[in-house]
């Protein structure tokens, strides 16, 4: 019982910072997408494929969040593309408060699309608010058709889900119609998106949908400013 | 930097309830066992053919963590086994309190082998000592071979690491050799064994490590009774 106090605390000092994130973004016009999911589902993968595929009138850069090494933010920066790497430690998630750190080192001007990548987990990332527009999960397939029911949190809070690895389906045994309807199950307006970073199949979809999204959530720049 | 100080103290409470945990488990000569993953690597699948495969003459019991529903559980049971389940809510691992009182609720007469699959997570769990014995680790391969450098405590700290879903491997572009080399980077003491539920394949071997290790772990039953 004595835990519930000290996590109520956490979450809103982590709620008020997501806050000031939010204004900051929307002072600078820029929109932020939260990537969240279990540890080898793709994300990094599917910022890739995003990143390269994306609308040349984007100007986008990348937040990574890893527990140790900065082996993502060096993936991104090999495509071209400006990163920072956040080292949580043995932290399982990104909380609003390293977000506002870094967005405070890592120089974001001309930018327009911020991608976080969070920390892989299933769990604890979708209890924190970063300050985000948008919340994208990344699903890898084989991990089986039942987890949304097991792990409803993040698939509830997700704007779109991505089911990655499909090019896998035929040699997992995983029903895919299965997966759609649990995630549906969980969170009836989720975009779902099946893809394969390997085969690049769905990925179209997935682009014309969040540059759709983007276009709908671009705010005009107002000022600019680390506050 | 005011979350060591919690953090502390949340830990040291668990290690509180492990130490209890693990006095008990010798009391009845128990061995206990922690199995530990990312979501959907395969924990209950491995379990299953373990309990399936284990010499007879040992008496196992299964405690089940999970968010919110009892599928795993009702999946052991399906086979013989007695099993409990434990639904944490939104807490993303099991700790020696919640243990503590799920063997006092769950009758462990006759037990001599305690498997605890714990909540699908690559990072928190390992954080927690549940009063076992040994602790096994599943890592799905389809995760990617460089996960051992990115999320090392769980592999540190495991005796031994299956590479579950190794039928994937054709087609999934990962190099086993790879994920060895990173796993014994982390922790060259660990037993790894590459096996696939869905094939049988490297089961066997797995299956005799464990045997001989119960073996040396068995320990006279002294007493009894919940303490």
């Amino acid at each position: 019982m004595e835990r519930v106090p000290v996590e109520t605390r956490i979450l809103k000092s982590n709620d008020d910072y997501a806050q000031a994130n939010r204004r900051l973004f929307r002072q600078r016009g820029i929109t932020a997408i939260n990537f969240m999911s279990a540890p080898g589902a793709g994300k990094t993968s599917v910022l890739e494929q995003t990143l390269r595929q994306l609308d040349g009138a984007f100007h986008p850069a990348v937040i990574e969040g890893d527990l140790y090494t900065t082996l993502d933010a060096d993936r991104i920066q090999a495509i071209g593309v400006p990163a920072y790497q956040i080292t949580t430690g043995t932290c399982c998630h990104l909380d609003a408060r390293m977000i506002s750190r870094a967005i405070c080192e890592f120089p974001l001007h001309g930018i327009d699309t911020l991608c976080i990548e969070n920390v892989g987990n299933l769990v604890c990332p979708a209890e924190f608010d970063l300050g985000e527009d948008l919340r994208v999960m990344v699903y890898s397939v084989v991990e089986g058709a039942e987890k949304p029911r097991k792990y409803p949190l993040m698939f509830h809070q997700s704007h779109a889900v991505l089911l990655n690895k499909v090019d896998l389906v035929p040699y997992a045994g995983v029903s895919i119609q299965e997966l759609e309807d649990n995630v549906l199950a969980v969170n009836p307006n989720a975009a779902i998106f099946p893809v394969s970073c390997r085969t690049g199949q769905g990925l179209s979809n997935w682009i014309d949908w969040l540059t759709r999204s983007l276009d709908l959530l671009r705010a005009p720049a107002v000022a600019s400013g680390c506050v």
